[in-house]
């Protein structure tokens, strides 16, 4: 295992003291329990939003955190969600008196305990809405899952709720929103290797030299199969194909396309990855109006890409525009 | 060789291609001569500002170009230098009347072309100003440099100037500025693994299971020196020692840290690189005043890291300050 770490057991919470101290005048971050907050939590009278899972997917959640996206995120340890007392300690630190929104990717561990704190909040008095994303059209069920995983749709989840919830609409609302945007959101992605988790020393899965993996899991869980490595066109068509037949997106539609790398691919390969799925949605009458080109929800090291797409209309196109203000994400501001 | 490619000699053009799909509004791309530039140049009584390298660096040099940094970026093959008629072609596109820097790595072929790139254009009356990074303190002489290498300070000077010539200064002014960051800058690299060109199609070099390259050049030039892979302190000290030393740095110093990502290595190692640099620089009684973590100037899918310190004063860190509207690099706008 070839890692910029010090030990396995001390890389969440070091990379947490490591974000701390390049971003202080923008996050806040707490230790026991671990959670990340915008400088200016709680923010009266605003919706709080949060979200969390479990590391190894950055940016994802932490680098989304500011004015126009997350006010708060829950690290796990790597590949792990993180604890109902991280999430209810987050989400008091997020209640600016207007109820907590928390976007939750579809994973056995993260929903239970994402409800557990829900639970624990409302006891408190703190109102919580649950948005849970299902976006990953490649597997009914998975090892770590019932139903379908949460994958890139969350990314843009937390972006419009965000936006929405910085114009001072109500908890309701921001979650309807959420639950719009996964409802109009499908994606699917693919490995070229698979990556190590620091505490395991250990690939998650071996891949032939001449294979890939289409339909992976953002923890390197099994897809829908494997298959000789094949050309950027071809691996487009197989993701691209299976997302707009799921909803199904049309001619007409005008989407959201993020392509997205899993950790361990150049930028120079994802832009090809974008120019084919252009080339593909083009051919079916499909327009990108908004492109995200980059690394946004990772597996560590992972070679390989998603793609995601959101059907848009005006408003969600508007809320997407406005402004964010977070480590990964920013523009307007 | 696992990519996310249709052919090795289309990489290039396709990413270009995939790039100008991406961002239709912001940049205009050129394919015979490659270069890219701000959708707006030129841009009338604006010193233009371009560079140009090897592709395989992305973002640099392309995820650059926008309002308050590059006027333009010219391609090469991936780690081949761009050629003259490139540059040529860039520098007329980019040229508003007030006359164009050229921020040139390094390297003996990127040095070569535009020198003649920048007679061409003195020929053709626009005054060209070129400032040559060489921050790399790995090592005197290289694989492919005489003297120093340019590396990250290149990311940085390239922002500098841009904001500059936004305010309307001279070409001999921004480029006098350009200089100026990289006499105040020193970088050094490390590897954890090699890289693969599609063209060759092999890694560049091998490394051994429990091996670490240090003072690595961004086309995997052999560095320093090899040892036994060591926690990320050891790493950190090895290259921040040897850039402290260099200019050498002092208590009391403020600086821009960039903990800048090879390509291959997940965000969550590189927030605990800068964990280490941040200690390691305190230590010294030097603040960083301005952080920046990310991939900025990578090699392909290598893992690994570098470390650039610019040390700052009122003027530098106003500049850095200023708005930035690019792919890559964006705040304020």
């Amino acid at each position: 295992m070839k890692k910029l770490i010090n030990a396995p057991d001390a890389v969440v919470r070091e990379a947490l003291e490591g974000m701390e101290l390049a971003y202080p005048d923008r996050l806040r971050v707490s230790y026991d329990p671990a959670y990340i907050v915008r400088a200016d939590a709680p923010v009266a009278g605003k919706v709080g939003i949060i979200s969390g899972g479990g590391s190894g997917h950055e940016p994802m959640h932490g680098g989304f955190v500011g004015p126009g996206m997350l006010d708060g995120a829950c690290p796990g340890e790597v590949f792990t969600s993180p604890t109902p007392d991280q999430m209810m300690a987050a989400t008091k630190a997020v209640d600016g008196g207007s109820g907590v929104v928390h976007i939750v990717k579809n994973y056995t561990g993260d929903v239970m305990n994402f409800e557990m704190a829900a639970d624990l909040a409302g006891e408190e008095g703190i109102p919580v809405e649950v948005v849970v994303t299902n976006d990953d059209v490649a597997v009914q069920d998975s090892l770590y899952t019932a139903g379908r995983r949460g994958v890139g749709i969350t990314v843009i989840a937390e972006k419009i709720c965000g936006a929405a919830a910085e114009e001072r609409r109500s908890v309701v609302d921001v979650a309807e929103l959420g639950r719009r945007v996964n409802a109009e959101g499908r994606s699917m992605g693919m490995a070229l290797t698979a990556c190590t988790t620091p505490s395991s020393g250990e690939p998650s899965f071996v891949l032939g030299d001449d294979e890939m993996e289409i339909g992976i899991g953002i923890h390197g869980e099994p897809g829908r199969y494997r298959e000789p490595l094949a050309p950027a066109s071809v691996v487009v068509d197989r993701l691209a194909s299976a997302v707009v037949e799921d909803l199904p997106y049309s001619s007409g539609d005008q989407v959201l396309a993020m392509v997205n790398g899993m950790g361990g691919t150049p930028l120079i390969e994802l832009f090809i990855v974008y120019r084919e799925l252009h080339a593909f949605l083009e051919e079916r009458g499909i327009t990108i109006t908004r492109p995200l080109v980059g690394n946004y929800i990772t597996s560590l090291e992972m070679a390989g890409c998603s793609i995601t797409l959101l059907r848009l209309d005006d408003e969600l196109t508007r809320l997407w525009d406005a402004p964010v203000n977070t480590p990964a994400l920013r523009w307007g501001a």
